[in-house]
């Protein structure tokens, strides 16, 4: 159980956390971000300085990207350790013309702050950066508590890794919490178990010298936007699957079990697609049920393509060059490099004769399953019951945090990746929010967590 | 024979010709610009100006789109009357990145002057300005002169056949000259009898509400990029074929005497190529020769594709909507309205039930054949072998000037398509340019036309 002192800080406080969280989201720190932009410095450095007034020790410690940010507050050498993972970089804000206020000043309707950020993941942090003040307010925290806050979470943590093997020892900790999922639905307090992987693609096709005149060549000249779109239409059949070759050679099946599980979840697919604003769902493979599709399988999108003119009105042109983000979600068993090679093959064997392709990898990481049975998880599902009243639901998660994969193989330790989110919340999309109750349960349920974890003792 | 004062002034005028084209080059006209930009009406107004200042009778004249300007210069009653076409709009400066001056701001290097807008179609322009300031300051035209200067030929010219209609009277002549069109090599001087048509359209793919977190819904929501890539991949059979219904049924056939007659021009397939700074021509339709692909054959190209994230580095999403410019160049028989019920019906059959479509007509215009035997195409021959000191060829053009077609029909008068560029200037490309010897050559060919027709007498 939860201190009452505990409980009556974080209460007491709401408007703090919510004014606090505000100023973060202010700062406008997208990791894919270049100078002179510098935001994301700017970000870590307001989080350090924050963490520092409610009396964490913490630095801005740099990578070979964007810094993170790490802190620690001592409870005592014989109590457990518990690692915190989040990160403060945000989606980039586009399309900026749909956004009904601007994506980069939060405002309050309707119980939802709205901004880029509010639910991943800075509502998240700010949570449980008021639970562990709570308890040093309180009296003391039940376990030392660490924070590993990414700068390159939304480009696929192309240096978490590294940042992890050479700060190994200052991480050093019993467990992890990962506070960057969502519930299953709301009033569903979920524990996710499984998250997939990520290879992200730029992919260019180009033939040499400059654009030219579409009626004076046309009939003359290939056009890398003809080829680039037959590639991209190449990459699915008419089932779905996708056609790279070699693509599902190592996905792990889904059991009998799982299905039966994910059968007892309360989905609804009409909900599901209206939570989406969308009538039909109509992605992924045919013949297999939705949450198999998103949590499962693997899946390849083209995330933005660009060629020729794109200005109003009309330019008669075939242009000199087409590109295209793609990138492709993995499950268990699928190694990325492989996945890497296996594309560079598909645009070579996609490349006509007459244009040259290039393929630039952005960013890969590893899927991950979590064992569900570790004293963690069953800390969190413990917390979860306490904040939200509710028995947690274990499910698995389409979206991908490379870090958690990260943690467990360099650190060595187990991992609870604890809901804190409504699946609505527009993740990446226009109009991002983070409701105030979740803000709140989040915090109580991160408190409730790290008293839980203390109560199991030091767990080596 | 051109009168030698006429030749004389001509001559003396090269400087004055070049500053003042760069002048003109300076006003950035594009039609497609909306307001605050009204590049192009201080381009017309500035033309206008320069008109009077020469002698000219000159009026900007209003259209439902970017205003045409009109002008005139008589000889005398007895004498017949050319209509001069050409325009001051030009193609958007984009991709800036590869220009190496600005678009803008003209500079001359090795013998050409580069800006956008050079040669298409400000240079010829002028030049012919210039023939006609020539004989008004060495006593007298030898015929009236008419202009018909347009704003809007680089978005298909949607607003020339009405305005040709409302000031039909104003227009009248015996014949007309199109200065828009290019020689078929260095040192060919070239009459084009035949251009294609244009059909511009923009088609959007899109399902309802916003992007979505492509790993979290990766494999549930339908992807528009991806029906927008298999749509644009259906368009052409594997050998090059548009596959759009009905597309081919009223293409008239290339005669045997016309590929006969081509077989004789001194093309070079690699020379070509070099041209274009590329080493394979992979364009069109499979199995028949270049000229005929480009000038002859209808072709389909997308000119433009846009759709999700396309900034820097990574985002995650399944973007709610892709767009794309798609044109065909059409060739004579083929009606553009049919065309355009065929692109619709053609687009629609590629939606995907979860999706909606939609296609825009930017321009639509028909494709022509210009009449060889008629005494202003006579006059022209002698025109460009006084000027250029070889025999013109008698060539198509794969490029539309969709006011030609519309001048022949509304004006009811025959219509010579006098080259006055080289294929190499980059028209429509990043470093367009104009050479300084074709600026001077058509400023007397120009002038030769006008005598030449000016002792036909009076064609009526």
């Amino acid at each position: 159980m939860l201190p009452g002192a505990v409980r009556e800080y974080i209460e007491s406080h709401a408007g703090e956390l919510l004014s606090r969280l505000c100023e973060l989201l202010r700062i406008p720190g997208v990791a894919n971000e270049t100078p002179p932009d510098d935001h994301c410095r700017r970000a870590a450095e307001w989080l350090a300085a924050h963490m520092r007034s409610i009396g964490l020790a913490s630095a801005v410690v740099p990578t070979a990207g964007k810094p993170a940010v790490l802190a620690e507050a001592r409870a005592g050498a014989d109590s457990p350790t518990l690692l915190v993972y989040c990160h403060y970089d945000v989606q980039p804000p586009d399309p900026l013309a749909e956004w009904k206020s601007h994506p980069f000043e939060p405002v309050v309707r309707d119980g939802y702050v709205y901004a880029r950020g509010a639910s991943d993941d800075k509502g998240p942090l700010m949570a449980y950066l008021l639970a562990v003040e709570a308890y040093l307010r309180a009296g003391g925290l039940p376990v030392n508590v660490k924070f590993f806050v990414e700068g390159e979470e939304e480009i696929g943590s192309p240096n978490a890794e590294p940042f992890l093997v050479e700060h190994r020892g200052r991480l050093a900790a019993d467990a992890a919490v990962v506070a960057d999922t969502s519930f299953f639905a709301r009033g569903v307090p979920s524990i996710t178990y499984g998250l997939r992987g990520l290879a992200y693609f730029e992919v260019a096709l180009s033939r040499p010298a400059s654009d030219v005149h579409s009626g004076t060549h046309g009939g003359a000249v290939a056009n890398p936007i003809h080829a680039l779109a037959q590639l991209i239409a190449a990459m699915h059949d008419e089932a779905g699957r996708v056609t790279i070759d070699a693509f599902y050679d190592d996905v792990l099946p889904t059991t009998d079990e799982e299905r039966k599980a994910w059968g007892k979840l309360p989905f609804d697919e009409a909900a599901y697609a209206a939570s989406l604003g969308i009538e039909r769902l109509a992605g992924g493979e045919s013949g297999l049920g939705v949450l198999e599709r998103i949590w499962a399988r693997p899946t390849a999108d083209c995330n933005g393509i660009f060629g020729g003119y794109t200005g109003l009105g009309s330019k008669t042109i075939i242009p000199a060059r087409a590109s295209a983000k793609v990138s492709m979600r993995l499950v268990p068993r699928q190694e990325p490099d492989k996945i890497v090679s296996a594309f560079r093959r598909f645009v070579a064997a996609h490349t006509p004769p007459s244009m040259k392709s290039s393929v630039s990898v952005q960013s890969a990481s590893r899927p991950v399953l979590v064992p569900t049975g570790s004293p963690v998880v069953e800390a969190g599902r413990r917390a979860l019951r306490e904040a939200f009243g509710r028995e947690a639901a274990m499910i698995r998660c389409g979206a991908s945090v490379p870090a958690t994969e990260c943690i467990q193989r360099v650190l060595g330790i187990d991992t609870l990746v604890m809901g804190c989110t409504l699946p609505d919340d527009n993740h990446h999309a226009p109009n991002e929010r983070y409701s105030l109750e979740m803000l709140h349960g989040t915090a109580v349920a991160a408190a409730a967590l790290m008293q839980n974890l203390g109560q199991t003792g030091r767990m080596d």
